[in-house]
C-alpha cells in the first residue's frame, strides 16, 4: 500500500470529533412545556384540570379573517412563495395599523411580515447583533430572549427589574450594567411584559429610546401585547395625552420615539392567532436591507394562506371582535385583582396589560414547598390547577414568583382560586 | 453640575457604538427574487413573460390537504399552539411514510415537523454546528445552505463539484477539503440537488454516509426533491435493488445508511405546498433533545393548520396526485433533454430529479454577453423569457451556467424553447 492513499495523505481527516449537540444548543427546557404535558395527561385518565398556564387566547380570529383562509384553501389554489418580507397588501395594511393606534406615518417598505414574532426576532437579532455583542434585558423576562440571543453568540446582560421599577428597565439599571459589563449593543424592551404585565409609560419609553439613540445602542421593542390592555392607572393619564387614535391606550409604540428601533409584533395576541405563525417588524431604514436579504434564505417567506387571510385582520368588524375578547380578560383580570387579598399572594406585578398575573405566592405557601416549582407541581396534582413557575421568566428568582395566566377567560379563573384557596388552607392546616 | 451625573459617572456609557447591521447580515440578494420583480414588472406592462425562474411547483396541495384546511378554519376554531416538534399524528404519518419509501423503521419521537425545511436547516444547523465548525457542500448548490451557516458563524467549505463527479459531493473532494482547510464538522448533501437535478446513487450515499461516519463529521441530507424524480440511468438500476415500496426510486434517504445524519424534508416540492411553509427533519438522537429545546424559543411550533392539514397529504389519493404532477415533470423535462441539441446549450447536468435544468448557454452567446448574467436579462428584456442565472448557486463558476426551471409545465417549456431558440439565432446574426 502506497503511502499517498487518501486515508494516510491528509493528517486532518485521520481527527475524528465526537458527535454530540453543540455548545449553543444547550438552551434550559420550558417548563411551561411539561406542564402542559401532564396536563394532557391528568385530562386523558379523566382529571378536571383548570390549566392558567399557557399564554393562549382562546377566542381564536376575527370570523373575516377565518373566512378568508377557508377560502383560499377552498378554492385549491397553488399557494406558492410570496414575497420574502410579505405580500403588498399586508405590509400597507400592518403600515395603516400605525396611523390608527398610534399616529404613526409608517412606509410599508419599513414592515416585515414575518414567521410569527419567533421570525422577526431571529431576523432582527441576527440583523442587528454580532456575535460577542451584548444585548440588555429585563429579568424577569421572556426566556426565548435569551435563548436566541445566546444560539447567536451574543452576551445577555440581565438587569435586575424589581417590584420598585415594575418590572421594566431603567436608563439607572442600564448604566449599572454597562458599567459592570461594559458597553451594550442592544436592549430589549416588552412592554407589555411577559410575565409581569408591566407596561413602559410614554415617559419611560421616550426616556429608554433617548438613551439607546445616544449611545448607539439598538432598541428592540417587543409589542406583541398591544391591543390587550386594561386602561390602568400606570398608563391611562398619559396615554389619553397621546396619538391612540380612539382615545384608547393600546401601548406605546418605540417607533412614536424612535426611528432606529426594532418594533415586533404579532397576530399571536390581540387578534387570538397564536397557531398561524404570523407577525410582523417595523425594520429601521439601516436595517431594510440586510433583514430582507437574510429572509430570503432564513425563512423565505412567511406562511402564505395566513397573509392573504391577515389581511382582513384590520377592518372595523375584525377590531371590534378582538376588543370584545380583550374585555373578557379584563373581566378575568378582574378577578383575580378582586381575590387577591383571599389568594395570599404578595409582591403582585401591576398586570397593565397582557393576560398574566405575576406574584409569590406566600411566605406560607413557600416556606411550605420550599419552591415556586414544588408548588406548582403539587396545587396540579392535588388541585388540578396548573399555573407556570417563574423559572421561566427568571434565572435568579425565579422559584419564588408564579405565573397566572388569566387568558383562559373568567370561568376558568373563578374556578381556579376557589381551588387555590381551597389548596392553600389545607396545604397550611397540614390537611395534605 | 456635579460630576456624578449619570452621563459622566460611567465610562462605559459613553462609548456610542455607530448604529448599522451585523457584518454576519450581509449576504448576497437572491438574483431569483430580483428576475422575479421585474417579471412581475413586464407583466404589468402588458408583456407575454413565460417564468422557468422559480423553483415552484404550480399544480398546488393534495385535494384532501387543501379540504382539511379548509374545514379547520372554516369551523373557527382556535388555533393555538401545538407542541414544538409538532402534533402527533403528523410525527406518525411522517415515520409511516419512511416504512412507505424506503422501508426504513422510524421512530415518530425523531420527526421534528418544521416551518418549511428553511426552519429546519435553521434548528438544525444550530444543534449541529458551533461558531468556527467547517462544513462543507457542494458547489453549485443552493444558497440558503451558505448564508445560513455563514450567518451562524460556520465556515463553508465549498467542494468544487463538477459536471466529472455530476455536481455531488464525493469522499475524495472531502478528503482534499480536509487536506486545505483543516478537520470538517459537516457535510451538506442534497439529493437531488438545486441547481443541478443530480441524485446520489445508493452506492455514493453509502460512502459518504460512511466517510462521514469514521471522522465524526455531521451528514445533512437534504431531500426535500425526493419523489419528484424521473427513474433515470443513472439511478434506475440500483433503486431496483433497494428497499423503496413500490419499487419505485424516490431518491435515497441518507437514514438508510446512518443513524447519526439529519435528514431534511419539506412538503413544498412533491406534493406541491412551498407557500404553506411546512416540512420535516429525521433528528439522530443525539441532537432530538438539543433541536426540541431550541425549537420552543426559535420557532415556537410550525403552522398549526397547515400540520392538521398534512396529515392528508399521505393518503393513497394524494400520493395519487401528487405523482400526477410529477408525471408533468418529466413531460417538460422530456421536452427540455429532446431540445437540447437545438438549444446549443453545453455540459448540461443530468436532471434525474427536482425540476431543474442547469447548463452553460453555449460558448457562442456567452461570446456575445459575456455573463450568463447578461444573456439572461437580454432573454428577458428581449425574448420575455426568464431563467436564473447560475450565479445564486455558483461562486466561481456562476457566470458560465443558468438554471432552467421547468416546474411551470410542458406548454411554457414548449413556448420558451422556441423563443430561446429563435432569441439565440437573432443574437447570433447581430440582428438584435
Amino acid at each position: 500500500m502506497s503511502s499517498f492513499q487518501p486515508d494516510e495523505q491528509s493528517t486532518a481527516s485521520s481527527f475524528a470529533r465526537p458527535l454530540g449537540p453543540s455548545s449553543r444548543s444547550q438552551v434550559p427546557d420550558f417548563q411551561v412545556m411539561i406542564i402542559l404535558g401532564r396536563v394532557a395527561e391528568l385530562r386523558a385518565a379523566g382529571a378536571d384540570v383548570v390549566s392558567l398556564c399557557a399564554g393562549e387566547p382562546g377566542g381564536g380570529a376575527p370570523a373575516a379573517v377565518n373566512a378568508r383562509a377557508a377560502e383560499v384553501h377552498a378554492s385549491g389554489r397553488a399557494l406558492n412563495y410570496t414575497p420574502t418580507l410579505g405580500i403588498a397588501p399586508l405590509r400597507q395594511a400592518i403600515a395603516a395599523h400605525y396611523a390608527r393606534w398610534y399616529g404613526l406615518d409608517v412606509d410599508p417598505a419599513r414592515v416585515a411580515v414575518t414567521t410569527g414574532s419567533s421570525g422577526a426576532f431571529m431576523l432582527g437579532f441576527l440583523a442587528a447583533f454580532n456575535p460577542g455583542d451584548r444585548v440588555a434585558m429585563a429579568r424577569p423576562g421572556y426566556a426565548a430572549y435569551r435563548n436566541i440571543l445566546a444560539a447567536l453568540g451574543c452576551q445577555v446582560v440581565e438587569l435586575d427589574a424589581g417590584p420598585a421599577v415594575r418590572f421594566q428597565p431603567t436608563p439607572a439599571l442600564l448604566e449599572e450594567a454597562e458599567a459592570v459589563h461594559g458597553p451594550l449593543a442592544g436592549l430589549i424592551l416588552a412592554s407589555p411584559n411577559n410575565p409581569t404585565g408591566t407596561m413602559a409609560t410614554r415617559q419611560e419609553m421616550a426616556a429608554l429610546a433617548q438613551w439607546c439613540s445616544g449611545r448607539g445602542v439598538r432598541l428592540v421593542s417587543d409589542e406583541i401585547y398591544h391591543g390587550v390592555t386594561y386602561g390602568s392607572p400606570t398608563t391611562a393619564g398619559d396615554g389619553a395625552a397621546g396619538g391612540a387614535g380612539a382615545g384608547v391606550e393600546r401601548g406605546v409604540c418605540a417607533g412614536e420615539y424612535s426611528d432606529e428601533a426594532l418594533v415586533m409584533s404579532s397576530f399571536s395576541k390581540y387578534w387570538g392567532m397564536p397557531g398561524w405563525r404570523i407577525g410582523w417588524m417595523l425594520m429601521p431604514e439601516d436595517l431594510a436591507p440586510a433583514i430582507g436579504g437574510l429572509s430570503g434564505s432564513v425563512s423565505l417567506c412567511p406562511p402564505a394562506a395566513a397573509q392573504y387571510a391577515a389581511v382582513e385582520a384590520f377592518t372595523e368588524q375584525s377590531y371590534t371582535e378582538c376588543d370584545v375578547q380583550v374585555a373578557g380578560f379584563a373581566r378575568a383580570r378582574a378577578l383575580v385583582l378582586a381575590h387577591q387579598d383571599r389568594l395570599g399572594w404578595t409582591d403582585a406585578a401591576p398586570a397593565d396589560g397582557a393576560f398574566y398575573f405575576w406574584a409569590k405566592p406566600g411566605e406560607a405557601m413557600l416556606a411550605r414547598y420550599g419552591t415556586s416549582t414544588a408548588y406548582c407541581e403539587a396545587l396540579l396534582e392535588e388541585a388540578h390547577v396548573a399555573l407556570t413557575p417563574g423559572t421561566d421568566f427568571d434565572t435568579a428568582h425565579g422559584e419564588e414568583y408564579v405565573r397566572l395566566s388569566f387568558a383562559a377567560g373568567e370561568r376558568d379563573v373563578a374556578e381556579a382560586i376557589e381551588r387555590i384557596v381551597a389548596f392553600q388552607q389545607d396545604a397550611s392546616s397540614g390537611a395534605v
